[in-house]
């Protein structure tokens, strides 16, 4: 157990002329796209004002700000606090995680306010953006950062780069094929975020596979307090993930109600994940691994049915069996997967975003199939799901086959981007580190030679106590 | 000193079947009651277009979600992240302060829906929750928060679901005593909550009390990082109390001045706590314990009187008289509690939530006493304490009355009811560790084998160094 | 390397009479002149009944605490964890940086909300307050913040409180010029908060300089959880400065460009300091410094042109700049101003805080100069600068003339005010302590004896390593 820097890297992963080069190239790229493409929107336009009386609005309460945000606000923190700590579990990869997710999802939110705008709010030319632009772009990298948890520790910032510009390109054509041409609901992102983004990094991860990954087997666990910074994350997500739901859902009942269904799967999510992580262990104690990862599952499992009238205790039973098969995916699901189809899925999204997010599409699909005038109203049921203009003669049920097959397309999506990615990412140029120095700060970043990685040291019989 | 891990445990804390069985039976009964009453109200329901065309309202922005969400947010907030991390202050207590108060509080909202739906908003057999609902919810479940702080780590998960089922049933009987019966003024919960939920706490460690326990006195303490951990938790609580004592006022001004209340007397409680922290000190040096706590007998302080014209001034001075009061007993009450009447209290929820929470239901019956139609305006004073109906005839005096009896009740309640789940959790078979395992999370929780761990073998002359 | 509780201390630092009586008798006169002064205002008032029909507002929603009260709440959490997080990067400072943000934030908030209050909402001999008030009570504090984080480590909180009681008050003539006589725009306060702040924050530090600082050299560093403790700062930051800037701006419009600007503005500078901070190391590796702190440099360089029609691209370039400015200065601006101009800027504000916040005062200027009416609408241009009253015959490029002599403005009241407060500080009688022992918390406060302090023991070969 030789520590990295005393030693030659068999990888080069100097990142002096690279990591600058492409950050600052790529923001050069954005300022001259955004140049030429991006304006504020009206409700954000010093135009307001005449805006206003057009839309016979009698109050500035009426911009959609008011609306959506405090939910933005708490998206946001989802996505830097709640994705960065989350995955500060690792005990030598807490600057890494926290770190290079922020720099992902810093550059990815610029390239989807540009691809999402071309899609969904192009007008004369320009991108016209507000508060519901911003909560997309964060979604967006949402999915990205969940790609991010399955190449934890194993990839250098310049890959995870090149994986988000093509990723939030991919994301934003898929979302497009979904909500536009298949008129598909889908609020939390069921599909469009979690199932896409996690059978993207797991397809991803498949084809960086790394067979001497168990070099660095001893520091791809936790230590005391590293469990405790990733509780931060987890706690986060788990509390913000009703806004998550709710935050682009029309205003009104729906953002209402996809609010309590979210806190109502959450809590149930929560009771059957530490159930099942005391059942499934010998000695029948609490494993934080699932406490930090599956009680999250309740939410990814309401996305797309969230705004619809799951209700209550719909919600209940989703969010109880979404924390079963998450905890059961990581005692048995995730080792499988690792030692026979060679998927190294650092973080475990396979149990968190990519289960979870198939049973949110599949709810979603039932729950839209099985709505009718009754439960909504007349105006209601014409209001959840759109049926205007050339969807006005849909049927509840067409509406689930469509749900369905927006499952479908978001799979074929992210295994076919997920590949092309990959391959890419194998390229040899971008500075990866080898399969011992994997989860290790030291790689790239200056760590501060502390107390800790002094207690460290003393578990070598070959290294002196003293420095 | 011997590790727990090392021998046999003198008690079966072996939660294998036990934890599960009970996480899994109370969530199906859950799910089972939910789906029998608890259905949308008005707001959260698809028919919303219709309510609004019935109320008259003209914009959607009128929903009680615009008024309330944002609050409800900061209040969900205090209690997994403000609660949670404020108890992570035990050197190896982390993981059971944080997850378990997950746990509780995640089993405690459903269960709250239900006893508050049923007392509070049941209309034709059903049960109609909104946003105020899910506030409310996380308020009763903020009473067995402060409980598990007099008994942190020294019950196991079982007692604490045990504890949480049935002080979440005696918080609503209370509450609809003093809200409904007594027609009290509680908007932020001194009686209903701090009061009641102290008290309770301190009467069950008192029925559990541990003569042994100065057998695990080497855990019972902080380490510097568990300490800022700590502070976490606290300047959340700190932070957003002002939410707390507003989220249910009414809408407008209510809300407005709650907020207004309990920023200023959280910040005088500030300089109180600091100045008593370094004088009751021989060297004068600050005391964690008291800035983590004390500082927030302010929020506890303003409860009851925060939504009434308390005015800024009085708040400053309710302020500062809590955090003297709360240092002072921390320095002071808390040895004497433990010595004299064999009340072991873990986080000190006396000095923070007992004597503060009394403070505040009196300060409450003062203000309510007090209160004048000259102050208020006719219309105000009318709806700042609902004298209509069958109360159109109250006075003030005759309101404060009803206040201070209100405090009565609570204590009464707490006591009684903390006397009768205490002699419940006596029983042997709920799992809770020996008192040399106290304050330990191996006891519960697979805990890595970290390099601190390591360090702290070192305090063990029988021990060598390495492993 | 001795440590500092083994040895007799140089100066005296005993508090325990001299911070008590500072806390309590400044609390006193909080008391006395709230009492005298400060009354709710109309929105916060019970007579807001009367109220909303003299101002014909149809629903409560109309109440400013509807409009600010989400953003008041992230700028809350942005000073006491934002900041108070982001100071935690010390290895032995974590108690101070937290705990004295939290005590000189306390205080400055009240004694802002007088200052502030006579100044701006003083109407028939009271002050009417108010939850724009506590946003701005909030925005003077964290000028204060600024300035205590050049002399983190260095002084005691009885400085930080007589720093606080001159700071404020400086800051609120400073604003009341600018605002007020200037009629000058700085929603964001890039000339208010963060100039001012930082400039006299760095003249009290060159005031207060210390020779033999060198001496605690090895305790001013980080350790590797210190600095994720200071991560959370930063994020919480970086995430919650578009509710900053867009806090106390105009309703509608004006809120929701602010915050679209900040976003794209922090979002840029993320790209420019990663590149910048691996360009500028030799072996190309990333440094927290950096991350920590000039990722945020893009949100203080917006502040005072985010209200404004900046565009997006505009954005994106002025946090480009001010992310590259911002590390550039931590790695040759810090030392040379230590070794040379002999100012010991423990945070280095003058690259997070003074330099962008220049360029936010220019980048204001300029965009206050090259508007027109063609951009903002006839209506929008003259709301945004309010040209209205006496200001009604204002020109673009006189508006631009005066933001820049608001710079000129805040740079002179910080510099006088700076070396006038830093004198005050420099007498023997608060308190500080001696070189060797700075960057300590064991001076102020008790610290625990933990693991990872007996971990640091052993870096000593003169001591045994158990105790």
């Amino acid at each position: 157990m030789e520590r990295p820097r005393h030693q030659g890297m068999a990888k080069n992963t100097y990142m002096r002329w690279r990591l600058p080069l492409v950050c600052l190239l790529w923001e050069v790229a954005m300022i001259v796209l955004f140049g030429v493409f991006v304006r504020f929107g009206a409700e954000a336009d010093a135009h307001w004002e005449e805006e206003k009386r057009e839309m016979n609005l009698t109050s500035d309460i009426e911009n959609d700000f008011y609306f959506r945000y405090p939910s933005f606000q708490d998206v946001h923190v989802m996505i830097f606090v709640g994705f960065g700590f989350l995955m500060t579990f690792l005990k030598r990869y807490g600057f890494g995680a926290v770190g290079f997710n922020f720099l992902l999802a810093a550059f990815g939110i610029q390239w989807a306010l540009l691809m999402q705008g071309w899609f969904h709010s192009f007008k004369n030319g320009k991108i016209l953006i507000g508060v519901e632009n911003l909560i997309n772009a964060d979604f967006c990298v949402g999915s990205v950062c969940i790609a991010f948890g399955a190449i934890l520790g194993k990839t250098s910032p310049i890959q995870l780069l090149v994986m988000t510009l093509f990723q939030v390109t991919l994301f934003s054509v898929n979302e497009y094929i979904l909500l536009n041409l298949l008129h598909v609901k889908d609020a939390g992102g069921s599909m469009t975020i979690h199932t896409f983004g996690a059978y993207f990094g797991l397809t991803v991860t498949r084809i960086l596979y790394r067979p001497n990954l168990e070099q660095s087997k001893d520091k791809q666990g936790s230590v005391y307090h590293s469990d405790l910074f990733a509780m931060i994350g987890t706690l986060y997500l788990w509390m913000y993930w009703p806004s998550f739901n709710s935050a682009i859902s029309d205003h009104g009942d729906a953002q209402h109600r996809s609010a309590i269904n979210t806190y109502c799967s959450l809590a149930a999510c929560v009771l059957t994940t530490m159930a099942f992580s005391s059942m499934l262990q010998k000695k029948g104690k609490l494993d934080m691994v699932h406490i930090q990862n599956a009680t999250l599952a309740g939410g990814v499992a309401v996305g797309t049915s969230a705004e619809m009238m799951l209700t209550p205790y719909g919600s209940l039973i989703v969010g109880s069996i979404s924390g079963i098969v998450s905890t059961v995916g990581y005692v048995y699901f995730t080792p499988f997967l690792e030692s026979r189809l060679h998927i190294q899925d650092t973080c475990g999204i396979h149990n968190l975003h990519a289960m979870p997010g198939l049973i949110g599409g599949i709810v979603g699909a039932i729950t839209a199939a099985a709505a009718t005038e009754d439960v909504y109203g007349k105006e209601g049921f014409i209001k959840a799901f759109d049926f205007t203009g050339v969807y006005q003669t849909r049927t509840p049920s067409i509406q689930g086959g469509f749900q369905a097959a927006g499952i479908v397309v978001s799979l074929l999506m992210a295994f076919a981007g997920g590949a092309i990615v990959g391959g890419i990412l194998k390229l040899p140029i971008w500075g990866d580190a080898a399969a011992e120095n994997c989860f290790e700060d030291e790689v790239y970043w200056e760590v501060p030679e502390d107390e800790e990685s002094d207690a460290y040291h003393m578990h070598n019989p070959d290294k002196p106590a003293s420095p």
